[in-house]
């Protein structure tokens, strides 16, 4: 069997313009592909070390604004000008549709319910019987299982260490703050330390795999919805019924009533979200700002809730359970994610909470757009004669 | 209340380098931030029409190549290199070295095992007995109905039409074939024909929304899981214990038992995907080519499934049952975007199920690295006492 | 390693009370338990043979009757009294309360919408591609794969074949009609049968395995919530606000703002089922007609709907997409079971969807008296408290 | 609209033989029913106050017995018998063949890994920021939660309580020990005097619902999986290749093989259990011995792990996270319960735990014999042809 030919690797393992141009051109021969866009960057090749392998070039997202963005959060106040990278034509005007609606109405209100990131090893024991005494002994060594992990970070802190017995293993979730940073390579670092003080010390000699599959990395997951992953953010605002019907053609009623057919949609479906469309916004501002575009698939689960107040207007929220995100680290140092964080007053220290506040709020603004939108053709029109058949 | 500024809008509605550079100075005005980064691009701005509004710029996203990556696929055969685009170091580096492991073991093989884009209305009726009848007439009026759906599409074919009698609703999933386009426009339009010809001629005269969230469009679902969306695709590969030793450094039964372990972690977390982690590659690879990146959402889940043989070798597969993907339309045809595609002889027409199946491989390629990584360290050199235990 | 002494086992298989009598002698003296309620049973032994083994009498389960339930349904018409075995105190008088809601608002509305009974055998193929080709095969001989099947069978039809592809193997779903009966085994010789054809004429020679696990018997699951299971029913009613406040102790509106609430829980805890208490009634009448009473497992699944009406009046329904329930075969035959059936004009041929529909009928009616007593109290009281908070 | 007549009740309240008879009369005239079998019981009817309303006999549940089966677990020590109720031929023997099996291998170990039975209220206020500081407030007045939920009860302790804010909402799981009962009523009773301690002290007024619906009481959920409900039990064996090739026809390399294909179908199916089927034997022994039979749709979820060894001996393990049981209160002091339950040692105080690891054995026991009974047909006599496959 003949071998495809493999991809230059440079001698000096330097990140340089000369470098990536070499691949492409290799890649021009191998595929007969220009790849001319790639070659079109401004980022300095220098700054990429630890962000990519085998640079080529770059990928141009198209980048669009939307707002503003009235935020009265717990961390996130004010207005906000929100930049979104897709290239889905009618996302950027739609959700600046849904920020419009929230700020007439007077802004929305956020708040971070819960913070933990984890790594979850699982141990693996010779009976169902040590596996419980492994578990005594994990919970009576906590002090010193903490004190292992946290030596290996400044900003992350071991708050818990969760234990589901299956069999003769037990799996764990190690839940940590951490800091500003997603924090899920900090998380996998100081967990290895705290399993490596345990196997060292612990009576039941336990192996460990470092990731029992139940952290649950870059899935969606039950355990994500119900335990969280990274941050449980919430998002809530009250719409005045002149606002909807002014601005989304549509009566408060007639939202809630839909949303009715669409919960039970939802469940019919076995849906991971059952609001209209979490991901499009979480997706469009996480590549923006240099999260981890995968975690769209945790970060997308959650739970969309309304109520129709006496007074006609409409209480709409969005509860995230699972959004990983941070403002430090990862790819949120490179030129223009950190500029995109920086339009946000995001950059940096102290901000994640506020950034993940920013994130619920967007996800709020899409729903109220798309949901209002499926609605106000027929349905309005319809609307007296739905309104005899129920 | 005062309001903050609205973000300036051009006259003329053109997408000019005026337009963004006057954005991005109301920007730096009311934020602070410069967006230089977003102000380096070498797109024309007029082929971004369709794609973004409010346009500022560019996101430079860091594009590297993984690979080569053989595949003997129904649709996709050859050696390919991939282009990623991420910000997440390692991510290509560990990709290429699970092509390797499948290059090296004589490929892995790729189909697609179904293909089915939807919109799905929900239609009210009076009663679960009308709801009854009206699911019978549809049935029955089936020919009409595709026609009415037909006549908006040149690519697109009405397959069928599945129904769900909730209360006195009928919640339907219209699938069709969408050539090479993602489809979810096609679709949209088609069923939105297809509804006004029903509240027209049927007797019923029942409302409708067009979306009743069983879609579920950017979301994961058990419905997406069960009955598809976008396309089912599966990619396996059979590796030799000696290849598995030498470059992942581990033998393939303990990559077995440990598939057990992280199985029962999967379902104990309610996961939606049971392997090492879909969205990494799925995320890099959406983005590179002008796929929708929220589709990361639907598209991770599936069924990492393996099984040791009798001399050693050990089969790998995952199964993706929903890949939402176009190599027409979308972002596809941006310069940057259309050249990742055109690497991997991907544009245009009569594509889409080779790109689907490059991304099983591609998925399976990391599975492969990760879930080797997570093995070799600790794992191993207790391997002798875990055999013991177990 | 000394072993406990079996069991008794007769030698002429005959099923008498004196075998049983010596079993339970048997058994009093390995355990010292008197089992003299066992013995106190009316039933002929010999109705019992197929029905039980290792005979040691009968369990008696406490019998209510509950009623009368006003029915309009598609099968199902009339006013019934349902028997109910249980050991719950309090539940009796509580579905009665429902029901006389029901009754008193003119009645509830049911329909089953869908029957499928299956079997579900999986097929491995040496390769995705060739997996894929099996299945064209098998849609390609349907005419021929039914024949054989429906040979076994004079009740049963077989209506499709539902295929899963997962790496190299063919998940099945052969979908039958059963007639009156549950169907299990029925489906179980079916399907057998046409596993042995395609065995014998499919030119790719597949191994199979008769249950591949997405049946799936008696565990509840997505899969038989979105492709049913037994019987998808539904039962409806519309309750008037004067009737609520005074059968109830709680309006409609106070009802509707709750059931939100009520939603928001299901969908964080990832509920089988979103309303109050859909096994309670299921089981009680399973356990008096005759059903299986494990299949209490798929049937509680299901999905609670309402809508609030102009008028105040309130919708409220139940769908249970995966009732599994027969009124011919199984324990429908002994005679408490049969007695309980002739109750509900529902034993024997032609009664198995008027059976259905009176589970549905019956579900609405607990749902009803449990989600509004746990208002009644508090809820109301704070009533006013609570509308100025929203 | 005329009205079906109502069922007679008493002027007495009394629970005599007289009033059954009296609504036997009734029905036979209201459905033409003749009820003699419900008239034919044993047991005192005075007996029956407090677990049954409308009385009209009881239902005789056919009673075989299986066993012996050997556990060596932590809380159930030694050679059981076990009574089993249903209607379905071949359940008990199939179980018994599952538990010769385990006793052939030296028994099964087992154990409980956590007990925790809750009410979960939720508690609403008037924004997220308030819901977050509630919690708060929650967390910080836990000692005085605790002494007014725990001044309620002898048995029940009050061990933590879990929150999930969604929207400006706080829902709780309010996590008990509860002895040897159940614990549905005592909990809940417990949680009510908490609630309304809380809502007299808490300065932010909040109103709640005794049950926000993440109990899930009755109903399967992710969150009863994850978080458990009752007791997390699980019952391990080796099985050895001789045994099985023996009592089962079928070697443990096919067993094992055969595992990999049902977790698959089980993923794809999104089935709350992988095993073949934990609710044939729970729903047979909780109605033998007066649990509460609906349980069966939270008790019947969960994990099936195992491992083919090296030597070819065989782990196999069943992990049921949600066992609702007791051995006091309920149905378990009727009479015939009563001897069920002193068949197995069970009745009474301090036997809980025993109770749940025979529940988990019980069913490791039908999973052995059921999923072997599916292969040793056609699968075993193509296992040359497969193992060349694969």
């Amino acid at each position: 069997m003949s071998r495809a030919p493999a991809i230059p690797r440079s001698k000096t393992d330097d990140y340089t313009s000369d470098q990536a141009r070499e691949r492409r051109e290799f890649l021009r021969v191998q595929t007969g592909a220009e790849l001319s866009s790639a070659g079109s960057f401004s980022v300095d090749p220098q700054q990429l070390r630890g962000n990519i392998e085998n640079f080529i070039g770059t990928l141009q997202m198209p980048l669009g604004v939307a707002g503003p963005l009235k935020i009265n959060g717990e961390a996130a106040q004010g207005d906000f000008y929100l930049p979104l990278a897709t290239t889905e034509g009618t996302l950027v005007a739609s959700y600046s549709r849904g920020m419009r609606v929230i700020s007439e109405s007077g802004g929305c209100t956020t708040a971070v319910a819960r913070h933990a990131m984890q790594r979850a090893p699982v141990f693996m024991l010779d009976s169902v019987l040590t596996a419980k005494r492994f578990g005594q002994w994990l919970e009576q060594n906590m002090t010193s299982i903490k004190a292992a992990a946290e030596a290996t970070t400044r900003s992350g802190q071991l708050i818990d260490v969760e234990q589901y017995l299956v069999a003769n293993m037990v799996y764990t979730r190690f839940n940590y703050t951490t800091g500003d940073a997603a924090g899920q390579n900090m998380t996998g670092k100081a967990t290895f330390a705290a399993c490596e003080w345990i196997k060292a010390n612990c009576p039941f000699a336990p192996n460990y795999i470092l990731s029992g599959g139940i952290d649950t990395d870059k899935k969606h997951s039950a355990m994500n919805m119900i335990r969280t992953r990274g941050k449980r953010v919430i998002a809530e605002v009250t719409i005045k019924n002149e606002v909807a019907k002014r601005l989304l053609g549509v009566d408060t009623q007639t939202l809630f009533r839909a949303r009715q057919i669409a919960n039970a949609g939802s469940i019919q479906a076995g849906s991971a979200y059952n609001g209209p469309h979490s991901a499009n916004g979480i997706a469009a501002l996480f590549i923006a700002t240099g999260q981890d575009e995968a975690n769209v698939a945790e970060s997308h689960a959650g739970i969309a809730y309304t109520q129709l107040l006496d007074n006609g207007d409409y209480y709409w929220s969005v509860t995230l359970p699972a959004v990983i995100c941070g403002t430090f680290g990862g790819g949120t140092g490179l030129p223009g994610q950190r500029q995109s964080l920086e339009m946000l007053g995001c950059y940096g220290a102290g901000k994640s909470d506020k950034f993940a506040e920013i994130v619920a709020a967007v996800v709020l603004a899409g729903d109220i757009s798309l949901g209002s939108a499926v609605l106000a053709g027929d349905w309005v029109s319809s609307h007296e004669q739905y309104g005899r058949n129920r």
